[in-house]
């Protein structure tokens, strides 16, 4: 692999900027990595574990002289950032992100651009339910999608090149527009995660089983929910409050289907809770066949293969 | 390890009935397996795998002369299996099951048995999304536990007996209440598989996001959810209509809670959001800590161990 980048400053060093840098630096895609952070304490960790060739104290300091600049903050942070880099940025760069929402990004971001640069958002569809520098491995973007959202009018140089390094990080990239993707996440992510936080709270509020009783006995299902409702908090906050339109609307829809099967189970129509179960399997032999899941049982924690 | 009873009759030869068989045998818990399944072509299957030592056409044939009789059959066709194997049943026999609802298999099954056979209601907390007698694999039970509900009046012998017989296959084992059985199970397995299943179906239903792009995207949270609504429909539907009461309680609480996010979602309320997200982190830990699930991220299917 060849390098695509002379520079690349991270801004904000987390799970997805750690994996960017372990994943670039082992294809050799970036000349130069540099990394900031707000919490000191995260930029000693970084330092530690190597993550970036040089740290800087201030995201203006990082983004000097890079040809590429990814903002890998909470969505709702991303707009500060911008404010403070906008100054700094040198001609002809690019700058992108990493966040799970792209309507909100690009109204937060887009006005502090100066012209002379290339706003190419970004989303890597890939996470774990860790969280922090030290949570970052170069395996993390393998066979996973990242969606490009190019702003209108941006030229094909810039977009081919923000490619090339998704690419070269072992990713499958596709482009997409900003509502568009924000509809599809909501229903492939946030309205997911919303609700394995809900299902979560509600075992841990409910007075007559135990948290020792849901914790000992939650292999029959409940611990899948509690993986993804593990994930950073602040992160889905602003998922949350930055994706309200689509995330609110996909909502809508799981609850009415919800109340149909409740209706359902209370009427005892058995037909229709079978029709219901039958029809879900299909998608999830469409996830294995495309290679987006393990076919493994219980995602191979069991230690079968199929 | 040694032999706990001379002869088990397995019912159903389902991934539980196949797991218990491999089990079983590995550790050397059972002098004879003999098993039956109403399909001809599962009991070929399981004759081909070698599960059982004898295969039966029937139920009544198989539990002849057993000391152990475990119903393996979805919970809505456990009443009718016993009105069967009821005038065969050797006196001093043990009959139990492997159902996911237990107070109303009690009653499906209770009022068949005779006298002269003690009844020890269990349910393994264990299971995959696959089905079907090659599913099976000696280690599901492995560190995952089984709830055994004696019914009253039950001495303590056979209780003892079937304990040593799932500790054997390599499971925990507590004894508990029908009524609060169906509570947790609902708590942590039955409304979070109503739930999943609604998810995907949702996704499956909107016309707006392809399901191409469900699928491909489906790493970002959603697979999660599509690999516990790929498991059973006969045995799904089973367990709502037969554990009706607690899950639509469970459900109205989840509900409500859910309510509660979507309107910090609609009016902005970051707050509410952060401390409900920062709260369900814990109970994760505490699986984890409790070995009920792996700390490797994305349950070790990126190949990251922690």
């Amino acid at each position: 692999m060849s390098q695509v980048y002379e520079r690349v400053a991270l801004i904000g060093l987390g799970l997805i900027a750690g994996s960017m840098a372990l994943a670039m630096r082992r294809a050799g895609l970036a000349g130069e990595i540099v990394g900031t952070a707000r919490s000191a304490e995260t930029r000693a960790i970084a330092g530690e574990l190597g993550l970036c060739d040089r740290i800087t104290e201030t995201s203006a300091e990082a983004v000097k002289g890079a040809d590429l600049v990814v903002l890998c903050v909470p969505v709702g942070a991303m707009g500060a950032v911008a404010a403070e880099i906008a100054p700094h940025l040198a001609p002809g760069c690019t700058v992108s992100d990493v966040g799970s929402v792209k309507k909100a990004v690009i109204d937060a971001v887009g006005p502090h651009l100066p012209e002379h640069v290339h706003f190419v958002p970004a989303h890597p569809l890939a996470g774990t339910e860790h969280s922090g520098p030290r949570s970052g491995f170069a395996e993390l973007f393998e066979n996973r999608w990242c969606l490009i959202v190019p702003a209108e009018g941006t030229p094909e140089a810039p977009v081919a090149r923000l490619r090339a390094l998704w690419e070269g990080m072992g990713a499958l990239v596709d482009t997409m527009e900003a509502e568009h993707h924000d509809l599809v996440l909501a229903v492939t992510s946030h309205t997911p995660h919303l609700i394995a936080y809900t299902m979560v709270g509600v075992a841990d509020d409910l007075r007559r089983v135990t948290d020792s009783e849901v914790i000992k006995y939650s292999a029959a299902g409940f611990r899948d929910f509690t993986r993804i409702a593990a994930s950073d908090p602040t992160m889905w906050r602003d998922v949350f409050l930055n994706n309200k339109e689509a995330t609110l609307e996909i909502l809508g829809r799981f609850t009415e289907e919800l109340f149909a099967l409740q209706r359902a189970i209370r009427k005892g129509d058995g037909a229709h809770l079978f029709d219901y179960f039958t029809r879900t399997r299909a998608i999830r032999r469409g996830i294995i066949q495309a290679g987006q899941d393990t076919d493994a049982p219980d995602f191979g924690r069991s230690g079968k293969k199929t």
